[in-house]
C-alpha cells in the first residue's frame, strides 16, 4: 500500500518544485494566497445549486472534485514546509483543544461550533 | 513517533465530528465553504505588509499560523472523507500529470506554472 | 438623499486611507488579497447551515451582514482606484458580453452559466 | 456620463438575472459563495510574483483585472440586492465607526488595523 505520510507526500511535493526551481516562489506568503484560490476553485464546483438541499453535484463536475482536493492538499504541505509547520502536532493539538472547549455531551446535534459571535 | 498518515489523521477528525453529532452539517458543500473561510483566515495573518518583500510575520501572529493551517487541515480531511477522495491517491495523480505538462527541464526558474492565460 | 454614486464613495474611501497614510499598504496585490479576506468573513455568516435548503440566518449573525458586505465593498473600492479601474464601465463591458453569451430566450431558468466545464 | 450610482448599476445586474429566471439561485447564501470565488479570480491574477516587491503584473493578465473585478462587484450588488442591504448606507456607517476606532493622529502610518490579534 502506498505511504499516505504527510512525511512522505511532503517530500514529493517538494522534490517537484526543487526540480523546477520553484521554492523561490514559494513564500508562505504566497503559499497562502495560493491556498486559497486553490480552495476556492474547489468551491467553484458547488456553486449555483438552488440552495433547497444537498443537490447532487452535476455530473461535468464529479472528476474535478479530488483534482481540486488534490490543488489544495499540495499548496497547504507546501505552506506547511516552507513555514516550519508540523500539520500531524498542530492538528492534534487544535483536536485536544475542541475537545475541551466543545464537551460532546453538551454541544451534541448542535451546530454553535461558530455560534459565538 | 506519532502516526501521520492521512488515513490515521482522518480517523481522529471523524471521531471528533462523529462524538458531537455534526456529521450531518457535513455536507460536501458546506465543507468546501468551510476550506475558504478557514484558508482565508490563515491568509489574514500575511495581510497587510507593505508589499516591498517577504517581511517576517508580526510576531503576534507567529503563533497563529500552525493554528490556522491546522483548520485548513481539518476541513480538508472531513471534506475528502465525505466526498469519497483518497487525497494520496489524487495528489499522486496530480504530480504525474504535472510532471509531464512542466518538463524540469524546460521550466526551471520561471513562474510561469500559471501563465497559461 | 445620500449620494450613492461610485465616485463619491471611492473618494471618501480614499480620504480615509490618505489621513491615515495607508495609501502605502494598499497596492492592488495587498488589497486583492484583502478582498478575499473579507468576502470570506461575509460566507462565515452562512457557514453550518444543515445544508437541506435555504435556513434563515442565525439571528445573532444577521446585524453583522451588512457590516460585512461594506467591508467588502471598502476592499474593492480601494482596489479600483489603486488599480485605475472604472469599476461602472468594466461593470457594464461585462454585462454586454453576458448578454450575448447567455441569450435570454436560451438560458431562461438553467443554471448553465458556469456549465462550461 | 454614465450613471454609476450603486441603485443604477443594481437595476442592471438584477435586469440581467430576471430576463434568464436565474434570481433563484440567488440566495444570499450562493451568492456569497459566488463572491467568494470571483474575489479569488481577481487575486489569482497576482500569484506566483517572486514576493520580493510590488513586480508589475504579468502583461498577459493586465486585460483581465478589470474583467475579474467587474465579476466581484456585481456579486456584491446581487448579494446586497437579494439581503435587503443598503450597501452605501452600510459603508459610511462602516467609515463613521472606523474613524472612531482609528483616530487619524494615533495611528498615520502604522498598519495596526488589523493588529488587534
Amino acid at each position: 500500500m502506498p505511504d499516505d505520510s504527510l512525511a512522505a507526500l511532503t517530500a514529493e511535493v517538494r522534490a517537484f518544485a526543487d526540480e523546477r526551481d520553484w521554492a523561490r516562489f514559494h513564500s508562505p506568503r504566497n503559499l497562502a494566497m495560493a491556498l486559497s484560490v486553490e480552495a476556492n476553485e474547489l468551491l467553484e464546483l458547488y456553486l449555483w445549486c438552488a440552495d433547497d438541499g444537498p443537490q447532487p453535484l452535476h455530473p461535468a463536475r464529479q472528476p474535478k472534485v479530488a483534482d481540486e482536493a488534490a490543488d489544495v492538499l499540495m499548496c497547504l504541505l507546501n505552506f506547511a514546509d516552507r513555514a516550519g509547520i508540523d500539520l500531524a502536532e498542530a492538528l492534534r493539538t487544535k483536536l485536544m483543544e475542541a475537545e475541551r472547549k466543545y464537551p460532546a455531551d453538551q454541544v451534541r446535534g448542535k451546530a454553535l461550533k461558530y455560534d459565538e459571535y
